[in-house]
């Protein structure tokens, strides 16, 4: 059996999310009947990681296991005839047997965007969150480097998550800041449930004064998750990249 | 009688265009109806020009005349909660009562926006053009320099459109390309119907060799639209400003 790689990019919006669900349009639902169409079996097919409703991806990645003798330049192609336009198979990769989407990951990159304006703007409102009033986004940057390095990010996850082990590594928050729109970049090696839309809700609250560094700071310490602002509506956020060895 | 000024931005995808019709939800429309719900009367609303289905504006221009002895700063406001959210009122000025949103304009600044890559972009199907094949960006910068000045655009007119006049005078196009995304913008000091989706969808025929620049050159000449590619479609298109005496 062939063990195929895609990379995918979706519009969230219109979505359930990610994963399959009794109930509810999902990506990984979609692909999986344009499995079926394509190749005339049922198949599993493993996401890096899940994404929310709402929550957009530029590099979403996952993997199956198929027979058909498809040449692999013409996978993205031949699914895309099949599956509605808001996906998209970007690129088709044959890997070796022992990959695995998820297990094989070794870092992710996530962006947020922000919408910075006196008024809502219509072009934006499914693609980042509007913030009306203003941010320092100079004290946001400080803020931010506490999170940098590897900490005990239990205070920076959504209740109700089962994960055990909530020590993850964060190798770059970035900001970018071009006209009225500001994104932030986080680069790591995993991310909880949750955990960037809670830390850009953290930094907003920050930057417009109702919490300071030291309540971030406190809640690595304590994993208290009520110390930090409310989650980041789900729209701002894009699954950029997920990392494997030497795609890095 | 206050006359108001308003500058507005959509999401085209949703609507039937800008203007008024029997049926199907337009910009417009949706203004009127939130004009009569704030004042309780119902107002003329005069637009800067039309725009069709799918296609966007940031900064289309309206006026209207009205009592209601809102300050003009909280009109936005007052508007937009009344408003769906995809338009939004960026902005009111005061004018004096010889202000017309359409015949005091001398200018427009449309811009159009190319995705070019091999495969589809959900992000972008509502946004933007995709282009799967190889374009030459530098004969087609080249070539729109003839479009420049004053010249008669009558073979770069929707067939149907009654104008008499179809002399017009474009200032400036522009090519900027950043990563995928290639966007052209032209300003002059008006357009014809369908006049720029009608020179992008030429541009892109030169671009990948289907036309030359004699083409162009000859339609100008000669008024003949079908020396012209097909029309771009409408989701690449956006209406950016409005210019007026002062205000450019």
């Amino acid at each position: 059996m062939r063990n195929i790689m895609i990379e995918i990019e979706y519009d969230g919006t219109q979505f359930c999310g990610w994963q399959i669900q009794p109930n509810g349009r999902t990506v990984q639902g979609e692909i999986k009947k344009a499995l079926h169409t394509l190749t005339g079996n049922q198949i599993k097919i493993d996401g890096a990681g899940r994404t929310d409703a709402g929550v957009h991806a530029r590099g979403q990645v996952a993997n199956f296991f198929m027979d058909l003798a498809i040449p692999i330049g013409k996978i993205p192609m031949a699914l895309n005839s099949l599956l509605p336009e808001d996906v998209s198979i970007v690129n088709a990769v044959e890997m070796p047997q022992d990959f695995h989407a998820r297990y094989s990951a070794i870092g992710k990159r996530y962006s947020y965007l922000i919408y910075l304006n006196s008024v809502r703007s219509p072009l934006m409102r499914n693609y980042g969150q509007h913030v009306s009033y203003k941010i320092d986004i100079d004290k946001m940057k400080d803020a931010s480097k506490v999170l940098l390095g590897t900490h005990d990010f239990k205070g920076f996850m959504a209740s109700g998550s089962k994960i055990i082990n909530t020590v993850r590594r964060i190798d770059e928050i970035d900001f970018n800041i071009h006209e009225k729109n500001l994104e932030i970049a986080f680069e790591g090696n995993g991310f909880l449930y949750n955990m960037v839309r809670i830390i850009v809700g953290a930094l907003i609250e920050l930057g417009r004064g109702k919490i300071s560094k030291e309540h971030i700071i406190l809640a690595l310490q304590s994993g208290n998750r009520k110390l930090l602002g409310p989650t980041a509506p789900p729209q701002g956020l894009y699954l950029d990249k997920v990392f494997y060895p030497l795609t890095r």
